[in-house]
């Protein structure tokens, strides 16, 4: 497993993590099976979105601001309860297929950390995974 | 990876894979880890949902439309905000557990190809991960 | 794979598995790659969040109550619609890394089997899989 940081900005911040992940793959030395992108944070997320035009994540963000309120009664005393609904709604991992040592994302997906009670500085953790032709005899 | 093609009819639609993502798992000759079945489009996702009453995605599909409505101000200028966000809300990928060379599904669970922006035609991609006793010596 | 039985509380009711699968880590004898948790039932899910504050797993699920109202003319005749809508958006089951024989969570993350159509005797799935160092030559 390799460990990368990542610095966000606002309450609220999408950051394109693919260049991170793409990386990472490369330094592992992982040519087939699939890699586990993991956030380790309750107030975050990570997701696979459009990254070509920056108003998709615009609205993304926009609607689940809509969708779970910063304010809404929340009992939780930190006053960020949003931010850890918003992390389940949104998924604390993705996997992406790696074949020929390279991330098989569609053409317009990119892999991004969801920040939702920033900023911070944040970690993401990348763990290698193999496929099963891999493993065979 | 295989590489598999359906067709989605009307702007939402979900489409039962379990029978395409189990030919798959035939096929790859996997009988013991898991499938990553990945989506690779921004507007559409896969879920694990009942199959045995028509009714249930159905509701599931009403509800997303009520919850992400198709206009709401949003800025992205191909008009398919709503199906970015059902994306991330429903998620790009499931993993299903394999085992003796079938798929380990819930009695009522089938796997759903979550089409948001169509009527398209789509791809969806099944890689085999190997389970940690076939890697073991 | 292993299975593992739990008892839920309530119609919705989140119960804490972190222990239950670092249990299953432990007799599968898995020292690197990662399991997946996953839930073969329709109307529950699993999730990741913080679990030193129980306020937290409260505002989550009174947050998804309304989001997901209970009633909302459904057609689905079993009258658990909500229940399904909640299981897609919180997902059927997670993936965390394991390292040295112990699984990787961040400092307030825990594992959360989620029911959203209890109280019910429920199962949940542990399958290991192998990290691609253990499957190099």
């Amino acid at each position: 497993m390799l460990e990368r940081e990542l610095q966000t900005h606002g309450r609220t911040d999408f950051v394109d993590a693919t260049g991170l992940v793409s990386a990472a793959v490369a330094e592992l030395g992982l040519t087939d099976g699939a890699v586990l992108v993991f956030n380790p944070h309750t107030t975050a997320a990570v997701t696979i979105n459009e990254g070509a035009d920056p108003d998709v994540v615009r609205d993304l963000t926009v609607a689940l601001d809509r969708i779970v309120p910063w304010q809404d009664g929340y009992h939780h005393a930190e006053g960020n309860a949003a931010a850890h609904i918003k992390a389940t709604m949104c998924g604390s991992s993705v996997a992406v297929i790696v074949q020929g040592g390279r991330l098989q994302l569609g053409t317009w997906q990119k892999i991004w950390f969801c920040e939702f009670d920033g900023p911070r500085r944040r970690r993401l953790w990348v763990q290698p995974l193999a496929s099963a032709a891999d493993a065979l005899p």
